[in-house]
């Protein structure tokens, strides 16, 4: 802290000497040495990475420390390189959609079970039915991708062509989704932590934070890297459960079929619930959490390698095509070998088919190691919709606009620091359990869908270009699908907790709202048309000088004040008339009739209050001038000296801060000064 | 918070319209505009209670709050008017020595008790000793506070005759035992109440905590007003007491002497110890707690009315005779009717006392009740102590000059909010537990009080004025006496927890003396000495307006800007050529050749680190000549909408308040101001 920035006249680091052009026109030209940080391209300095060197020990280990978590930084030219292909952009976008292969079979088993045992023969053709619609799912969305090449998603669809209502509780159910991706993904995959080692249970809210914070700061890396970093584990499960599934496959067709591991406590032989069709949707409902997935894809056409949108299609079928795959051969296995869901949720239908397929051996272990990372980085997904949908929304003036500036790795940081912020305040707050956070899951998503999918039938009825009742067919039947499955999830879930999701998203939509309006306004007000010219006048400003003692910071400031006017006065605040008195003669003595001076007593002992009138009085004897108050303030040596000194210029500088027509100055003097004229004017 | 300070302009506020003395001297005279608040004395301003009215609906609101906790603030002239007398000086200064009262024969008692039930009888005798003792030390402190009439007590007697290293080690422990005799007081009256009502128990930190904060506004509230807020119960009790004693007395005399009440767990009537000399130096200082008020009188000479010495001195005899008649009464009523300590200490001597004369009825109750609360207003002592010793140390620079400083009712305020502070972490550190704290109590004051005397004893024989030998013999003995105790005490407990203030002492006279060095090396590098003159030049300052966006703001600062200095330049930092390139071309259009524009372009999207290079280099081709930057600043209508907008300009006003020769001015842009002249120079 004591150390400021090095003073570049240290030797070496000097570059050349120029005019800096155009300081004090018409007058003569000013020195500036350029140091090696810049060099000068069509007029402008460009700063080159030496900027970036830490000033002080501590800025260097900051830096240091940066630089092991995030690496260096990057230049905003970059940023092509930095984008992603279809063998990295694939595991990132694609791990919320492939990690529901893991659970997918599962849910629609449990749901037809409360239809009896006998319903679970549906299993195989509900899960043909699931894939159809990711079909038609995937389809609407290549023909969003194609239309909105600079990312859009249903955010951007439903705004342009249903209003920005609609686009705001797209963006709203969309944001919340992400959070709970994040918490739920995370507390699944502690939970699945936690079974295999009892002894971490008290310590998952830790645990899942700390893999939250190690998600974030992947992320921060940079788009590339993550998808490096997290490539390894996705490929590492589709591998590993292919591997099973071919196995398993293998045995089936040469007649050697597995017998099924029985679960630990089966469901009842007969029917707790009618098989209706609210049952079947909620199974299919289960099965196709693809949806994240796929609007993630759709938000981050432009992190793609060009052609963009050739390659977040080819990253989208692929996905598709992963998830299909896995999940008709999990349910075909399932049902083939007659595996029946565990109705205490001790072992997954995914394990009871492995196990079936090939005992209990390493195989088994790994597919049950590798299923806990996939769910863990289910939330990778949302890391990296999230925060590009929270840019282009800031860029709309829908969200602060930090969330458009891109970090030092050129990732959103500021949306990818608050996702893991809020999301560990969630998992925080329910204890890090799954069961309480999956009711409030996938409702946002699906209303999304719905909107975006409206949108895009409005797009092309609008437009009727060439094809354009196929591409409508292809959306509205998307769009009904999940509008039907929103419906059915907001009415099953509502009372286990979705009905808290569906409170704050008006909330939501309203902040999202008032933020906007916020930045318009304020543009309304500030902005200067471009077609105004202005006649910038020099506004003579008058100073005032409070001083409390007569010391070598004061004179200093007094210097300085001096310097910038000759329409000044200082000002001291006694608490009796001998201080007045007293300070006057000295006054007198040091600076003599250099600067006149005002002494106010302060009977009450207020030194603020007596100067913001003294300032207030000053003010109303011409209100057309602006009002400097020349502050000196004193730098300590050590931080911890600041609270041995009094903070009333902190004080006054607060409250000047409020006043109108005044400008602060604040003086520094250094102790450890080094330069003789420019710290000490009495020399 | 969105409302400035009110403008002076509207209506009746003014009073009358004067030139301002001086303010651009020999060039023209400005008109300043005298509000009511101020009236000229002298040439000086006068600030009237006007001045404190407050500003915005928070600051009437927090105003209307410490009116009604602390009462209006008080001119410095009332401080006169503010002291106390004798009556009220009384409770103030006698509570904690005649709290003591109340536990003085029991605490003699139970020490005697441990030499078997025969050693009782010594209680009488003991008392008898303590008692003259303490004439001793009254007679001894009578003579300090003659000598020194300015508040002296152990630290200034100690500093001025044994050197400064005696007064600050004199210093530390009263300051610790000042804050142990809050913490002990309190929480032996929380004890009181929750022996009374045992539900309360688990919330007594809670109490403990808020009975603090009663005992600190009140005596926020100023000492007269403390002494008249705390005089009633404290007189409540003596008068009880007295009441107690004098039928007690009747009763004796007429020969219906009570039968005493016995002991709930009796001691053992065999000696556990052999009845020695430490025993009765242990049982004499137990009952010599009355040395922290004696020490209070010292310190808190100055808040008396004139005659000052005298009216300390009738106090320190009146509290003296009211503690030694009290203790003498209970000891002779406690042995003459035979009451013996409680083993179990479920009930006092006193209370046992109390029954046995009076039985079971309400005057008993009236006993306990007003004990209870005279504990508690023991704490009040070490209120009117520590914060006068603080301010004492303050003025010799060897706390924080906060201390020194008076509130808003001439209370110093600082010392009063410390020693709540302190106490309160201490009592929650121990949990409220009386046994815990009692241990650490009393080694300081006795430790101290040994120090004054010895710093009297070299006074008197340096001085050698009529009478010195008397003089010194006095003080002699009582610095023996309470030498003895200390060394007695300080082995007793040593163990107990004492150690931990003997370890704490140290530190905190190193932490007094750094805090001195500090001040003094401050004052040898910034004053001035006053025989020197100051030729006091004016520094032109380089004028640097960083430009983020070409709004109303960044105008009005440009404005101010060229107001101050013709030797000025604008920056702008871009992140990509298109970004500089596009910014010079608006600026031409807008600004034109009035200010000259320097484009950064920053590859690396770091703001900060560009600007400060920057001025590094613009300061290298000229470092004699001091920096001024000047930042627009846009003053949000709520202080929530703060959030929405960047951090850039604090953290770069941090940055650059730790770099030489470089002064910052903050130019702030109200969205609600109405001036059209000041506010927008385009006009």
């Amino acid at each position: 802290m004591a150390e400021g920035p090095a003073a570049p006249s240290r030797g070496p680091r000097l570059e050349r000497v120029e005019e800096l052009r155009g300081l004090r026109p018409g007058d003569r030209r000013v020195r500036i040495v350029v140091p090696r940080e810049f060099h000068r391209t069509h007029g402008s300095l460009v700063t080159t990475e030496a900027v970036l060197a830490p000033s002080g020990r501590i800025g260097a280990v900051l830096r240091g420390i940066r630089a092991i978590l995030i690496g260096r930084p990057l230049p905003t030219d970059a940023e092509q390189t930095e984008r992603v292909g279809v063998l990295t952009g694939l595991p990132i976008f694609a791990s919320d959609n492939v990690s529901s292969s893991a659970y997918a079979t599962e849910e629609a088993m449990r749901v037809l079970a409360l239809a009896g045992v006998g319903a679970l023969s549906l299993t195989m053709p509900l899960t043909v039915a699931i894939v159809l619609v990711l079909v038609v799912v995937v389809t609407s969305y290549l023909q969003v991708i194609r239309a909105y090449p600079q990312g859009g998603g249903s955010y951007v669809v439903a705004s342009e062509n249903l209003g920005p209502l609609a686009g705001l509780v797209a963006a709203a159910a969309l944001l919340v989704d992400y959070v709970l991706t994040v918490a739920v993904s995370v507390a699944a995959g502690v939970a699945a932590i936690s079974s295999a080692f009892p002894e971490v249970h008290n310590e998952r809210v830790i645990i899942a934070i700390l893999l939250i914070a190690l998600l974030a700061v992947g992320n921060l890396r940079g788009v590339r890297e993550a998808g490096i970093l997290f490539a390894g584990p996705t490929y590492l499960y589709v591998g590993t459960i292919l591997g099973l599934i071919a196995y398993g496959f293998v045995r089936v067709a040469i007649g050697d079929v597995p017998d099924p591991v029985p679960p630990a406590v089966p469901f009842p032989v007969e029917a707790v619930q009618p098989l209706g069709l609210i049952l079947i949707l909620r199974a299919f409902s289960s099965g196709a959490v693809a949806l994240t997935g796929t609007e993630a894809v759709a938000n981050g056409v432009p992190a793609f390698r060009p052609p963009e949108s050739r390659n977040a299609g080819i990253v989208l079928v692929l996905m598709a095509t992963l998830f299909g795959s896995l999940f008709l051969a999990i349910s075909f296995l399932a049902t083939t070998i007659g595996v029946r869901p565990d109705a205490s949720e001790t072992q997954t239908v995914l394990s009871l088919v492995a196990r079936s397929i090939v005992g209990d051996g390493w195989y088994f272990y790994l597919v049950q190691a590798t299923t806990a990372i996939i769910l863990i980085l289910a939330a990778n997904t949302a890391f990296a919709g999230f925060p590009r949908l929270a840019s282009i929304m800031a860029v709309d003036r829908f969200m602060p606009r930090q969330f458009a500036q891109r970090g030092e790795r050129l990732a959103f940081s500021t949306g990818i620091i608050a996702l893991a912020g809020v999301s560990a305040i969630l998992v925080a707050a329910f204890q890090g359990s799954v069961t309480g956070l999956i009711p409030l899951y996938t409702v946002g998503v699906f209303l999304a869908f719905t909107l975006s999918q409206a949108g895009m039938v409005r797009k092309w009825t609008r437009e009727r270009r060439p094809g354009w009742r196929s591409s409508a067919l292809i959306n509205a039947a998307g769009g009904t699908v999940t509008g039907v499955v929103a419906l059915v999830v907001g009415v099953a879930k509502f009372q286990l907790g979705a009905w808290l999701v569906i409170a704050i998203m008006p909330v939501l939509v309203v902040l999202l709202y008032a933020i906007h309006r916020h930045y318009r306004s304020l543009e309304d007000v500030l902005l200067v048309p471009s077609s105004q010219a202005l006649a910038l006048a020099a506004v003579r400003p008058r100073v005032i000088v409070p001083i409390s003692r007569l010391d070598r910071a004061a004179i200093r400031a007094l210097a300085i004040a001096r310097g910038v006017s000759d329409d000044i006065v200082a000002v001291h605040v006694s608490f009796d008339e001998e201080g007045a008195r007293a300070f006057t003669q000295r006054w007198a003595e040091v600076v003599g009739g250099a600067v006149p001076l005002e002494t106010i007593i302060s009977p009450f002992r207020t030194v603020i209050a007596a100067l913001t009138r003294y300032i207030d009085a000053i003010d109303a004897g011409d209100p057309a001038r602006p009002i400097v108050v020349v502050l000196s303030e004193f730098v300590p040596r050590h931080w911890w000296e600041a609270v041995l000194h009094n903070q009333t210029a902190l004080l006054l500088k607060l409250r000047l801060f409020l006043r109108r027509n005044t400008a602060v100055m604040d003086v520094p003097y250094h102790l450890d000064s080094g330069r003789p004229s420019g710290d000490d004017p009495s020399a």
